[in-house]
């Protein structure tokens, strides 16, 4: 199986690469609107893999169009960026596809230690995603609450719960296969998209309580 | 210090006030609408603490007022009760409490085997209720996502993370406090009250997960 990542160029799409590669079940294609860009990207991972003596599977960079001509389409670009982006490339490209959000809009407020989501009026960035997809894409939230600052550290075990939720229950069950390959990952069913604003909400709080009970990147386990 | 449970006759009422009184650091007061079935739920406590031979604290049941009668108020009834049960009593007995919500507004999916927060208009129980409580009045939320069919049994060990949000720095470390003389519970301060509606929303997530995944009191861990 092929999984492409849209906006594989920033941390959490390059790590998730690594991570997705290194578990040597799934080609992977990094796409940004810089193809150039995700060639680097993508020979960084090869070279990652390489440095630890991994196997791996193949990881090819490109424009984000080829990162949507796989089985898996990753969304791991910022929601502002979400519509324009879907706009450019044509929803047709989603057709029957599996698309996975990571997305978590969130507002900061440093200043006074905290964030809160920054979710659209449809609830979380899943629902308002959903709506912009063909009818035919089957779309699943996954990998939201992952600390980000682990994803690119190929030394660190990801041992934590990741909640899946959508609408299509064999997509969900691909999706959950997915992230049973990266490291120790558990999958967890977390019923329809309607549950994803409260999935998508557990990162601003987990920063929450990392910023202020002197942790670093917190996870989530459910146990 | 004194801890008054409003709707202490129900299981996580009464699971609350053993776990409480097991810690040894808190005299309880048991409050409900029926005095006499607070009494009892107190003497079934005082029992089973006797049953295991520990020590524990004093636990006396009575009226929801004998309950606010205390320095820290919890409640523990369902949310639609909340509004009459605060204008019944009259707000005044509120004035400089620190008062905890365990409150969880859920609509349950049985059928579709899931639950989705169902939260008022204000974004969360919790902030429904500081709008019903005098502006002295400091509100917490704690204990929220603890695994309710646990709380009775007391050979169980409660281990996980406990959020606590609210806007009171003080108020804050007295329910943190309170949360760490409980079993092995491990708090946490999750921000201002502005994070509830996520950790509200925690519950009906892990409730499906349970459904979802033939998991049992499943609860959440920060790490």
């Amino acid at each position: 199986m092929k999984v492409g990542i849209i906006g594989g160029t920033g941390n959490i799409g390059e790590g998730l690469a690594r991570r997705v590669c290194i578990g040597a079940k799934y080609d992977v294609v990094i796409g940004s609107r810089d193809p150039a860009k995700a060639e680097i990207a993508a020979q960084r991972v090869v070279d990652a893999l390489a440095a630890r003596k991994e196997s791996g599977t193949t990881c090819t960079g490109g424009s984000n169009a080829d990162a949507c001509n796989v089985d898996i389409i990753i969304l791991a670009i910022p929601f502002d960026k979400v519509a324009s982006t879907i706009e450019t490339l044509g929803s047709a490209l989603f057709e029957n596809k599996i698309v996975i959000s990571v997305i978590n809009p969130m507002q900061r407020f440093p200043k006074e230690k905290y964030l809160l989501p920054d979710q659209p009026k449809e609830g979380s960035a899943a629902l308002a995603i959903r709506e912009m997809m063909p009818a035919s894409a089957k779309l699943i939230t996954a990998f939201n609450n992952v600390a980000s600052g682990k994803w690119m550290e190929l030394d660190e075990v990801l041992d934590y719960s990741v909640c899946i939720c959508g609408d299509d229950a064999d997509a969900k069950k691909v999706a959950m296969d997915l992230v049973s390959s990266v490291s120790k990952l558990q999958p967890l069913d977390a019923g329809p998209l309607e549950l994803s604003p409260i999935i998508e909400g557990i990162t601003p709080l987990v920063i929450t309580i990392a910023m202020r009970n002197d942790l670093k990147n917190v996870g989530v386990y459910f146990r």
